[in-house]
């Protein structure tokens, strides 16, 4: 029986291109499969097509749009997952999911081999093998950008000399990765880190410089997970999809920075994360009326590490399970409603309620209704303080003290 | 000879009272100091005649804004302090130089008591007073407001009774502290948390919302520094009043949130901090440029705990000395520029460059100049990814997988 | 009806003490409850019949010993908690159980008040005390030691005074408190920490230097918790007895160590708890062979955060639960054997092995049969050292390098 | 000119052979150096001659201890560096020094090559290389073991057809390596992790269940640095190798563990560090004496990092810089003596004395003189359970608990 190569088909040149030339490499049969993560954009079915133009096998669509919501970006959020306190993690998110849907595709279609479209110097290629190695150790990965050295102009060149159905006259001059939690954008002249942005660069974001109305909107909350907009149940893909709209057509969440790179470089990204960053937004403020202190503090240590796992392509790991366990514990309090205010390119938290809230009006107030007992403060401050104390008249003793 | 308190004097109802009422209650004369941390609003030299006037037996005023800027602001902006992901640490920043000079000041006039005007279910209480355990353990506290519950209809009524030279008449509804790194207000239909703050609640920021041309800053640092805005050589001060004038002019920096308290309680805090946040912004991404990888990982650890010791009062303390050991070392290349732009309430990075940037062209660009060998990536994955991958296969074993 | 004391009872002269005493003081009817967690020595029968005879409305012994076990030891060996890396939290442990059960026998007598015979300069009063904050805030807490300025002296003249049924004349010259997990013991002489402790400190442990032939035992773990001695089945309370027994013959256990209270103070304090010890050491072990690198080295920080919070009297706390949450998730293969050598004072690990290892043998030896693919080294070297390299070619250029 | 490569020699076989086989492969000069890190064994005079008769072009022994125990275990014991809790980090210390010196070599003899004889699956080829790049990017860098598949049957066949004058008839069935800080073997029947070693393994380390006198020393640090032997000043060195000797009569530092390795692998390794183990564990305990509470509890995840860096190979990484940063600021006032009873393979602490101490003996004591005021401690404990109160009335308001 003849060899199957399953691929992480995106409908691009560069995935196109790969189909006959694995075919060519391996003797294998190409199947061509495309996982819809939301990234939008051309029709799916178009794209499935063209696979099969290219010379696939088979070639799948796979709508993985709830999915990728419900288990990959909700995690995230309730993680208020921000690499380097920025990204939201885009791509990050799909890359494991894209290999779960592979597996089972090449299971399915008994494929032996599985490739996909990355360069050797992103992080992306880590995700997918990664996840591959955890998942089907047993799959061998072929990555023709990486492991044949493709360049665009070499697959250019191929496309045409094979007749592909691509059009390859248009060269965007951005590169770019988008999907339901956001959008990732790359390019030339973004590489000089001291230019700024153009607005041209943008997709899921109006300019946040022009006039127009607040947008203000109220996301309830159940245990962590958005179950409601405005008061309308939503599941958690609708709640992406009405907040990247409302919050995109704001200028929310457009993000530009130097980042660290698992490989080992910095580079320079652009993102646009409309819903994830008013989502993570309102969670953050949900978490500080409803989680006790003592968890806040430390789950921020949790929260920074789950983004860096995930962000270094170890999705499919048992810290992340364990991470989630502690995450998951934390949640189950995490209800109630937040408004937040959508414009200018701010996403405001203008009020909080909740049932399962930890603010105490009687011990915060300072008008009449006040239960604190200050009596107790004196006590606490001088214990409080107590090591501090010792310490400084120990190093005043031996005159080593810097303050 | 008669015995002598210290009084952290500010001007207003609660410490003018104090000097009188701390005169009877100890036989001692009372001394007020006043300190300026750039709170700005009266004359210093009118709040000086006033603790005369209420009959203090000396008065000073002592202009600390350089040293708070140089020694206490920017070590926070170094440590990107934001006390729960926001708060900059405005009101937090300030106790311990007040502390500092109160306790010279008591050694200046041979005082044995110090009094502040702290109640006993803030945090200040805590800052004063372990820093004061720190400084001058010999020292005597009294806290009015605390120790002998003052209130305000209390403080008024003394204040009538004595015929004290204060406006008692003009209630402001705020409770507010303020000083050059920010503005903390607390009050009463704010401690409702649904309620959203009014325009009314600002006074360091304009409105974001109202249409306004675009502010583009460039801020030059030198060693995690800020030493000139726009080319223009500055002291930390004036980065800080400059920043505070152009980002306040733009919106920058308002917060609304409710926050965890040392004292155990979470309250409904509204600050205002323009150029705090706007200089946070930009030294973030000069490290992002500028510190290496695991530093930068590392860091946010030591800046978050960095963070909670000062809000819990422990300015004082040898590990804010420990900490500030290593926020030291790295910021020795925390050197060059951050073009800002400042508008509708956001600072953006639109730009960076420093002759200590690791951010390598040849390595990041996917253009002509590439020097990334991309042949490293595939021993680099299978490695990264060998303990997750063995962690699987025991789990498919075993049947204990939960992915 | 008369009000309800219910007091935490040990029989001895301090809480004997109390029962007349609250009674006098309050009014109330005086329930005793003494809770067997293991501490052995005298008979429990003995105990409960001295508080009815010094004037307890009602005694009652409750026999908590295989739940102080199950629910309170072998979480703390899951997360391996040695507090300052020495002290496995002996009396940290048992007082929220003794909490746990003085909340349900004041709900069983209609006790409003409860009572707890710490100091007030101890760990011991803040973990009853949030533990009854946290369980049933609306009971009334005395501590007549902390409250009443009891000391040893009061204690017995009031006792003579009373003709109460207790020896004082016999006055051991240590403070002990001790429980299946452990022995702690504080004393004047120790209280000078150059001072070493004497063989008569310790009872749960022999003389480690004495000659006797080593004792080899195999632990099996299932899921993290110890489920067979030898081969044979038992329950953690057995297993918790047998090692006690056979670690502490061979003098297994005992720690000197100065240590660092939660109100503020050093204390010099000296432990002896040998199957904790035991178990500890070979279930760090078994986590070596079954748990994840990332796992385990993120696991070190939870579990010293356990240890802490622990120890600091927040077992009560919805941090302990979700950190207990990741614990729980990471032993989920902690299982198979473990051999140790208890000889001298020492426990040593001479072997291991688990159904659920993640050693793998071929990926290990030098020998024939060796798997591992070294040509994958290389790349994998590059780019992990890359983010250094790059930091240190910057610092030579800008001749900032230390090293 | 022809080209030079200098050759981590170490006098085995496999450097030996690497001589004239890195000649050959590469036509160049190859240069001997030798590092004397206090791996005791053959006369170096010998090693130095070896080199020259299997063809090097020049041969140098370094005597590097008194810098390799100033400059590399001091800062780990400092950091209390223990790998896994366990392991003091021997191998990993010696290599970063190699590799300074190798770099020091490269430069004096003109080298453009360096060359180690670490295999590829080990930890040492990640601390030669990320160290030479991190020193010497220019270098190229060839691992005969690991580049051109050498194994030890391959070795000493071109031994014998080279004439080689070394001795391959005794085989050692242990690979070790060995320095001042300790000795790590591995061994073919300890790849199977259910053997214990037998006595034949350890040759640091006296049999500790022999029986002996207990040895008694008293260690004085002067800032975290060991300074005297029983009141007899001592370099850095010298207090190690007196340790060594003293300790490892006793039958101290033995280990024996499976560990992590930074490739992706766990292995079984035995260890012996009798003066690394006596002095961490003095250390330790001076610590505890002398550090503040919050202070020592931030340093333990200090330490782990450290550990966890130097071990994956980082030690030139601004990482390390800035945590010794950290760690140095703590070690200012460990100062003082320990006394340590080294007996039975056991390192006690039996005493600690230090004019730096912050043990307060009338804070601490029970007896007369205590100056701890126990009214201060209801208000603290309050507070301290107040958000753990709160929210456990949230819960069991809720439904929530789980307690």
């Amino acid at each position: 029986m003849t060899e199957r190569v399953v691929l992480a088909y995106s409908g691009g040149l560069d995935t196109s291109v790969a189909i006959p030339y694995l075919a060519e490499q391996t003797g294998a049969e190409v199947i061509a499969v495309a996982i819809d993560v939301g990234q939008g954009g051309e029709d799916l079915a178009a794209i499935r097509q063209r696979a099969l133009d290219c010379g696939a096998a088979e070639s799948e669509v796979i709508d993985a749009r709830e999915e990728f919501a419900a288990d990959y970006c909700v995690p995230a959020m309730r993680a208020n997952a921000l690499y380097m306190d920025r990204y939201p993690l885009v791509s990050a998110l799909s890359r494991p999911l894209i290999v779960k849907h592979l597996v089972a595709a090449a299971k399915r279609y008994n494929g032996t081999i599985v490739s996909h479209g990355c360069t050797g110097k992103g992080n992306d290629q880590v995700r997918f093998e990664a996840g591959l190695g955890a998942l089907a150790p047993q799959l061998k990965v072929i990555a023709p950008a990486r492991d044949f050295a493709w360049t665009r102009d070499k697959a250019i060149a191929y496309a045409e000399e094979k007749g592909l159905p691509i059009d390859v006259t248009h060269k965007s001059p951005y590169s770019i990765d988008q999907n339901l939690w956001g959008r990732a954008v790359e390019t030339g002249f973004l590489e000089d880190i001291w230019n700024a942005p153009i607005e041209d660069v943008y997709a899921y974001t109006a300019n946040p410089a022009e006039q127009r109305d607040p947008d203000h909107v109220v996301i309830t909350f159940d245990a962590g997970v958005p179950v409601a907009i405005d008061g309308e149940t939503v599941t958690p893909y609708q709640a992406i999809v009405e907040l990247n709209r409302r919050a995109g057509a704001q200028g929310v969440g457009r993000l530009d920075m130097v980042e660290d790179r698992l490989v080992g470089i910095k580079s320079r990204e652009v993102y646009e994360a409309p819903g994830a960053i008013a989502l993570i937004t309102a969670h953050q403020e949900l978490e500080n009326v409803t989680v006790e202190r003592d968890v806040a503090r430390f789950k921020k240590g949790v929260d920074q590490r789950w983004g860096e796992l995930v962000y270094d392509g170890l999705w499919f790991s048992p810290l992340r399970n364990a991470l989630d366990a502690f995450i998951d514990d934390t949640q189950r309090h995490v209800s109630g409603e937040v408004r937040l205010a959508l414009h200018g390119g701010r996403a405001t938290v203008t009020g909080r309620r909740s049932e399962a809230s930890l603010y105490d009006f009687g011990l915060a107030t300072y008008d009449t209704g006040d239960t604190f007992d200050q009596s107790l403060a004196k006590g606490f401050v001088q214990l409080w303080g107590l090591p501090s104390k010792l310490a400084s008249a120990r190093d005043a003793r031996l005159g080593g003290s810097e303050q």
